[in-house]
């Protein structure tokens, strides 16, 4: 991690800890500066990861202040961490219905620029929170980027054994969201009536390089599930 | 607007005209400086800007790639822009069910930082796209920063006319999603069946110095809606 991640992380952590209210200033970058030994460049790029994170916002000639929102028991939609990290307070497990390597679908080919004739890892698992089903969720991976996976590491989390274990780096995202309803199989496995709402969410991960390297299809239980996203200034 | 947005706006052009696809590589920054007469650092600025919006992807040492999607009919989740840009071969209409100055719901105002004897202005409307429904909205807007609406407003851009007739700066927004089912009300407005699928979007909007104007809840008919996001890997 460099100093400025570190000095980011240190400052979240703080926010936390200290449960911070939104529209709360922190220090002015001088003190942050002096406190952080650190020079103005390495804290202000530490201050703009963390506004790019949705943590912070800064206002020209007026300072830092703490961004957060009130509600509670939100998955964040655009963090992997999300899961882990929002919902920290409730239990989450995993039960694995299936890990092969097999041929992708067409759509899997398409999404991950393969060959229906190359290998992908596919799993499938059912997501559980405090006891109730989350969500269905179908992965496949590019085997030549995602070389080895088996079923202790897909019970935990994937993300950090190919961050770690593989030591390959995470890029970007393309979401694709529908709502829908139920098929009788997908019930079958949230324990659901057939029919149900539900949200689809089709997940293109790539490296930082471009490649795309995972391709899932997350189908949530409507009644477990609310959503929380974060929009910066540039994007509205 | 300022030269390294304007610079930004080109290259974003550039990539739609010439119908670049995901992963082709721009002109390394020494062309791109020489070709818009401009400094590095703002040209670097309007790369990161680029990069922030989705539009490319920067690998050190390897050069700036288009970012882009293959879908086509997706509504931008986190963009205003999003209905018109997304969609801009769509035929977007509004119908104006109610516009009028009230107090703030409890939610409303809680979501506002409002007193419940405060004035919001309270539009409710209908959307249309391609002549079918696209969703029901109800927004709150705070009545002392947004000052004034009018029929003629509120059938067009709310937000354009926030902007540039009364002169405000948007900031950043969060987002609440919940997957339901239509209530009898908004299942006439939107012309479905009671209980039938809806995807809630409730939004905070802010001011760029933290303050909130809107609060909207936005219900969608889940047979024309399908959501495109796109996450970075600052946040993965």
């Amino acid at each position: 991690m460099l100093k400025y991640q570190q000095i980011a992380e240190e400052i979240e952590k703080y926010i936390e800890e200290n449960e911070l209210q939104q529209g709360e200033k922190l220090p002015v970058l001088d003190t942050l500066m002096s406190q952080f030994d650190a020079s103005k460049s390495t804290v202000t790029k530490s201050l703009d990861l963390l506004e790019k994170k949705g943590v912070v916002f800064q206002v020209r000639g007026s300072g830092i202040f703490v961004r957060r929102h009130k509600r509670k028991g939100y998955i964040s939609l655009l963090s992997n961490q999300g899961f882990k990290k929002d919902l920290e307070e409730s239990h989450l497990t995993s039960d694995v219905i299936e890990l092969k390597v097999r041929k992708p679908t067409a759509e899997a080919a398409r999404n991950l620029n393969l060959e229906l004739a190359d290998d992908v890892y596919y799993v499938k698992r059912v997501r559980y929170i405090n006891g109730q089903t989350l969500c269905l969720e179908e992965s496949f991976f590019n085997k030549s980027i995602v070389t080895y996976l088996n079923k202790e590491i897909v019970s935990e989390s994937i993300f950090n054994y190919i961050r770690e274990g593989l030591g390959l780096k995470i890029g970007f995202s393309d979401m694709y969201l529908h709502v829908g309803m139920l098929t009788a199989m997908e019930a079958d496995y949230l324990g659901m009536e057939e029919g149900a709402p539900k949200l689809d969410v089709e997940t293109v991960f790539h490296l930082t390089n471009g490649q795309p390297f995972d391709f899932s299809i997350v189908t949530y239980n409507y009644e477990q599930s609310q959503f929380f996203l974060q929009a910066n200034s540039q994007l509205l």
